[in-house]
Parts: structure tokens; sequence; C-alpha cells
């Protein structure tokens, strides 16, 4: 038996799976009925920027695939992923064990809400985080379920975003998100009110005719505002396949 | 001596010239020597919609470009440019009288911080604008320019347009603006500040694979949070011709 066979028999339950992030050899326990990563995820690792000494924290960070991905992506030794479900930030926490990352990566199990109480004000260079999208009562069915947690804001809502990476961003500090275009105006509104000025933004189209169904979007601690709209980011080609530049983003020249 | 050549004569100074507006045999007088219409004036003309009985009121209106190509576009019968720099105001006029739509088309010679006291609140349907775009401190050279005037938030900005349309619109109405890009965290705070919610957004892009150079909004006054971000309108194609979409701008097809 491998030392990777002996790794994942002790990790892994059995109602999980082990993907595979196509990059670098990075590796997440997903349980398939409970929320499992999306392209979104890929699309903010690769958005988000941090240097080898940089404290990154991702916020709502579920399974713990952006940090994950950010370790291969960057050079960032000090990242910590929060994520206020248990069941989730236990599987983070062995995804992190399987990929041998636990010197640079740690997952706290924690409400967001509550970060500024334990966590130095200003102590943190780069917060990233992919929220839950819909507003508390868009379509909701089951509060308990741990997708739905992850979809809508029952546990978690922009603002709570926003106040907790105010609260921890140091003076320019930079704030990374995905989120829905159609809350565009209430991100920069919010970001806005809390001194996390949108310096950067990118819409992520499915196709070029269509209309986008992500943004992502950088904003700076206390920065004037002046944002960059970036050239669309375009995911397929008319043929049903991914562009150049979303290819690059798993192959490793992203 | 044909009609048309007598009203060119009398309405038309040494300094001046006619341009085709290209559509539906609509004119406008221009003064090479101060500011001229572009492209987007005729973006915003094709964003904005109006209805017969609508009252439609284009602020810093300069030549009147925008009413005139609103009167081909729509059955807007209730046409008010409003401008504050004299000259423009009087070629705004003239082009009116050129394109004998003095029934459907008035021109206000004012600020338009003042037209709260004149017009009662909430009596206008639509409310279009193409403002200054640059912050008054931008590359600035002279002041008395009209040329400035017409680019540069010195007698107008972005919080007066918003004011104005906030005081002037009735609940519902709707609000069409161009801008540039780099502004539009500032766009959508001050929108969301008067009321005025942004609903629909469109990013303008030169070429596909570059940053956008304009971004056209509809905001909709006292209505909720929730903006479409539309597909990219896209000027050029790689050759540098107009788009489909562009040219059915002008064939009168849009």
């Amino acid at each position: 038996m491998s030392d990777t066979e002996r790794e994942i028999e002790v990790i892994v339950r059995d109602n999980e799976r082990i993907d595979d992030l196509q990059y670098k050899g990075l590796r997440l326990i997903q349980n398939p009925e409970s929320f499992c990563f999306g392209i979104d995820a890929v699309l903010l690792a690769n958005y988000a920027k941090a240097s080898a000494k940089d404290t990154v924290m991702d916020l709502c960070t579920g399974n713990g695939v952006i940090p994950i991905l950010m370790s291969g992506k960057t050079k960032a030794s000090g990242l910590i992923g929060v994520e206020i479900q248990e069941e989730s930030a236990d599987l983070a926490i062995r995804s992190v064990k399987l990929n041998a990352l636990q010197d640079r990566v740690s997952i706290i199990n924690e409400d967001i809400r509550k970060l500024p109480e334990h966590y130095p004000k200003g102590s943190v260079d780069v917060i990233t985080c992919n929220p839950p999208y819909m507003i508390e009562s868009h379509g909701l069915r089951n509060e308990a379920d741990s997708k739905t947690i992850a979809r809508h804001e029952i546990m978690c809502t922009l603002e709570d975003v926003a106040a907790t990476a105010a609260a921890l961003l140091k003076t320019g500090g930079m704030f990374y998100m995905i989120h829905r275009p159609f809350r565009l105006t209430e991100i920069m509104v919010t970001l806005n009110r809390y001194k996390l000025e949108p310096k950067r933004m990118r819409l992520v189209y499915p196709y070029v005719d269509k209309e986008p169904s992500m943004v992502l979007i950088e904003a700076k601690r206390d920065a004037r505002s002046r944002i960059t709209v970036e050239k669309p980011l375009i995911v397929y080609e008319r043929s049903g396949e991914y562009t150049q530049e979303l290819m690059d983003f798993y192959n490793g020249k992203a």
C-alpha cells in the first residue's frame, strides 16, 4: 500500500469522494450530497493575488477549495479558511492534510461575524470570499440544509462579509470576491460604505453574446474611488468548449 | 432656391456646419471649435426608451443631439433639452428649427441645478444625460473654454445630475445615462443614494478583447435593488468596421 492510499484510507468517509482540482496535483474531499465547488471558486482563486508574506483569509471557505487552490496559485504561506458549518470545516481540514498543506493552510470553524472579536484589527493583508449569492427570501426551502446555507444569506450576508473584511484588513489590504451581477449595485454600495473601494471588476460571460453570470471584484481598504472595468472573461467558445483563457486557469499557465 | 436652402441661409453662421445625423434625415448644427457630439450620444439615444405621452428631459443637452435623435427613435412629443451654456443652447434651438421639430422639442438655457425650483417635483417621466465625464481636477486647462465645460465637472457634477433627476422624476420614472466605467462605483453609490436605482447596465467595449470605454445605465426612481447587466455592446469588429449592432443604430433597424 502506497503512502497516498494509506492517507486516503484514513481521511475519506464512505459518503465522500476525492476530486482532482486539475491544478498541480491538488485534490479536494467533497461530499456529493453537500455543496460542491464550482467554476466560481476556480475563477476567484485565479483573480486574487497574494505575496509570500501575506496573511490571506478566505471567508465562507466551505470545503476549503479557495485556500487550497491559492496554495498552488500563489506563494502565500499564511492561508486561513473560515467556515461556520462544522461538517464543511471538517472536510476542509482533511483536504488540507490530504494535500500535506498543514504548514500553509489553517481552517477555522467559526462564524465570520465573530472574527473581529478574536483577530486584531488591520492584521490581514488579503481577504477572499465566495459568499452565498442569494438573498435570504429567494426561493428558500429548507434552512437546515447545508447546501441552502452555502447558497442563501442565512448565516452570512453581503453586509456581514464587508463588515468583517473591513475590520480585519489593514489599510491598503485587498479584498477579492465573486458574486452575481444582479447584486452589483448593492455590492458597490456596501463595499464603498465599509471603505473597501472597488478597484478592479471583471464580468464573467458564459458566451460573448450573453449576459454575464458572475462578477469578480477587487477592492482596496481605504482607497480612493476609481475602478478599472476589465475586458470580458468569456468561459465558452461558441462550440461549447472552454476558451483558451479558462483552460490556462487549469493547465497552470495562468 | 428650395425651402431647405432658404432655411439654412437663415440659421447657420459662418463658423458652423450642418452634420447629417445619419438617421431619418435628421441634421445638427455644430461649431467645430466647440464640443461636437460623439458615438456616446448615439448610444444613449438608442439605449433610452420613451412612450408617446412621456415628458422626456435631457440634462446637459449641449447642441441638442440627444432630444433630436430621440425625436426619431421614439414617439415622444414632450422632449426638453436643458443646457447651461448660452452658445450651445442657441445651436440646439436652431437645430430644432432646422429639423422642424419645434412642436416636439423645447430647449431651455438653464443651470440644471436650478431646475427643481421651476419644475414641479415628480413631473418628468424620463430623464437622459450625457454629462461631463471628467472630475474637475483631471487634466484641466482653461475653465472658460466651452469644450472644457462640456467635458469636465465644472458647472455640473454627477451629484448635480442625480439630485436634479431625483427631484424631477416621478416614482417609477426612468433615468438613462452614459458615462465612463472608471467612475462606476461612484455612479452606483450616487444613484442609489438619490433613490435612482440602477436596473440595467450595458458596458460598451471598443473590441471584444479590450476594456470597456463607456457604460450605459438605466435607473428607476424608487425601485428595489436588482440590476440586469446586459451582454457586451461591442463597437468594432476585429477589422475596425462597426459591428452589425452599431450599424443598426444608424440605419434605422434599431
